[in-house]
């Protein structure tokens, strides 16, 4: 016998049907002899729709309230679930954030979890009950409901997994696994059957979709192994693992990120201390960069240009213009760009991998303009126009169809 | 400096336009110098939409998770009215009803308050904070949820005022008070300033619209001075206390309530006993026998004759028809009357109040089938035709317009 934890998102329970559809899976889990823990967040849009009454009362709402307010949605979706899985003829038991024992501190709105007091969930599965549990919510020391922030279903799901030693975490979604690319834009895009917990962190656009970050981030803390599958179509997902089998593939996954702004500071006086001065500035300000390019101008200068994320572009150039250091110096911003990756850890072994990227993207013409790379990931920075045809063609490159 | 308990109904904070309201109420009453604990309901018809959620997915849905369910709807009004009061610019914090220690027994549905933990409320309130409180729930020994039942904010409202030893508790509704007939349906019904404890439990069918009887018969034995009052219009309501003034009226309250049937069982066989076993059949099937008559018939048998819900009537003559001992007796059921009634606690010193009330009916042709008299109450069962027609002319009689 074994113990399943299982999330369902809001799209899962979003309406009456689904609920059932849900109540069905978790049923046919327990009929088959496994114990069941079953995680659920709030219905479809509910926690929009609350955040827009809240805003039409106070704009500048106390969080504590906002979180009392939003908690209130997974406790509708936990007991009506286990209403669905009584009427199916299952013992059935629905458990709010804080009678599963979740204990948080107190940063409302993105609380993290501090201990699971599993006493309650232990009992419950003793009496051979379903536990169903409110998803994305804790108690503080002092009581008061806390909410652990967008995702935070899924961390409450692994969390539960690792607090009780499960056997698997499946987290239920409306795509049926982890892709090497998206499948909604690129021909041949692959299914896969194992991932490791690393490569799903570097994956996080395709993964965003699917699986929280900080999620994949606890499982692979605890060990809990993952499984992405899809609610509506009852085939096997993606296994999220410590070491994945590599199923003959180079690389996991290729991706694209339009979500990029490539800031760039032309003619700078070659001084000591320029770009910890221009950097220092930019993380006073909370504007996190990703890859960074330093190299020689004309006449003494330097260039210096990194990206950001798009929203933060404009914001970087008007922070900069105000550095004495960089006087003379031209600062631009290009919103027109895009970040294309390829994950898998296997590539680090073969060297011959991003020559096998770069001439991908030659053969298309498409003009890299940075490259970045770290053990398991390569990116590099194209023009936005042509971020599309670079993914298919790269993922062409290294996933020739069978 | 007082304590002041406000309660506000479902219908009180329908939209954000009626919480404003609400949260400018509650704030005026702060501003002025007061401690302030609100008590609200679930918001219009969300406990409806809640339960019509549940029946879909199971029309016998459990019952814990029933109050789990609707748990949520006070959970989403006192957040948000909290909100609405910070807007304004005061100090405020909401209460689940397990937050402010509301310990009830274990019949979900229906549960009963066994004591309230006022701790975290006292010490809200030693903070400055106004205190946000949601009505008609609590939490049981196994900390599981439970609602009070229909009325239940009333009786949450009472019970803190009686916990907290509170100076005041208001009600307030969609009405301004407690009148002495309806005022949609009689000329010159007017609002009473103060009433007692008793006079507004036997003006029940007054008092339904504006206040639980559970909560009257709470406030009476804890000595809770309640106010009924409009949270529309902000004049003085009505005071329901120990001891009233009696503003020179002989009766407070003129009712009419349609929710009647007449069971007539004619010609039974004198025999010991008969008369138990026909409400002994009765009170097993929880059937809730009001007024009773009984009289010689023709010939050594008897008639009894008993009224009941309207619902009852038909369900009464069918337990009947099985019963041995009224073989023979001819059993019929009519639903076309009503029950018309006068209160006040100063009818027992006026032996004259029933005579008055006879000739007004006498006056108007109004024929009266049955009589029920107590120490505060005088009830007549009359054909509901004629219901609002007598109901104005006791009306006329007892209170003639100034």
């Amino acid at each position: 016998m074994s113990l399943i934890v299982q999330k369902f998102g809001g799209s899962s329970v979003a309406n009456a049907e689904r609920v059932k559809n849900v109540a069905r899976i978790v049923s046919d889990t327990y009929k088959a002899g496994n114990d069941v823990v079953v995680v659920v967040s709030a219905q479809g849009d509910t926690t929009d729709e609350l955040i827009e009454k809240a805003a039409e009362l106070n704009p500048n709402a106390p969080r504590r309230e906002l979180d009392q307010l939003l908690a209130a949605g997974e406790q509708i979706s936990i007991s009506l679930l286990a209403m669905a899985i009584e009427k199916l003829g299952y013992p059935v038991i629905s458990l709010l954030g804080w009678q599963a024992g979740f204990n948080t501190n107190s940063v409302y709105g993105s609380a993290r979890i501090k201990n699971i007091r599993t006493n309650r969930m232990k009992a419950e599965l003793a009496k051979h009950n379903i536990v169903v549990v409110a998803g994305f919510q804790g108690i503080n020391r002092y009581d008061d409901l806390t909410t652990l922030g967008r995702g935070g279903s899924d961390t409450s799901a692994v969390a539960i997994a690792a607090a009780l030693h499960a056997d698997k975490c499946q987290i239920y979604t409306d795509v049926e696994g982890v892709y090497t690319a998206d499948p909604r834009k690129v021909d041949g895009a692959k299914k896969l059957k194992e991932i490791t917990y690393d490569e799903m962190l570097e994956l996080a656009t395709l993964g965003a979709q699917v699986l929280n970050n900080r999620s994949v981030e606890m499982a692979k803390k605890y060990s809990v192994e993952l499984e992405v599958l899809s609610s509506l179509n009852p085939i096997p997902g993606t296994l999220v693992k410590e070491v994945a089998k590599m199923e003959k593939m180079l690389i996991r996954g290729v991706t694209s990120d339009k979500d990029v702004a490539l800031v760039s500071i032309l003619g700078v006086q070659d001084n000591p201390g320029v770009a910890f001065r221009v950097f220092d500035k930019l993380s006073a300000k909370n504007i996190n960069v990703d890859i960074i390019l330093q190299s020689f101008g004309r006449e003494g200068t330097k260039d210096i240009v990194f990206s950001v994320s798009k929203d933060n572009g404009p914001l970087a150039v008007e922070l900069l213009s105000e550095l004495p250091a960089l006087e003379g110096a031209k600062i631009v911003c290009n919103t027109d760009v895009a970040k294309v990756s390829i994950v898998g850890a296997g590539m680090e072994s073969h060297p011959g991998t991003a020559t096998k990227m770069f001439e991908a993207l030659f053969e298309r013409g498409i003009n890299i303009q940075m490259i970045s790379t770290s053990e398991i990931k390569i990116s590099v920075i194209i023009d936005s126009v042509d971020a599309d045809r670079a993914v298919s063609a790269v993922h062409a490159a290294f996933m020739p169809n069978d």
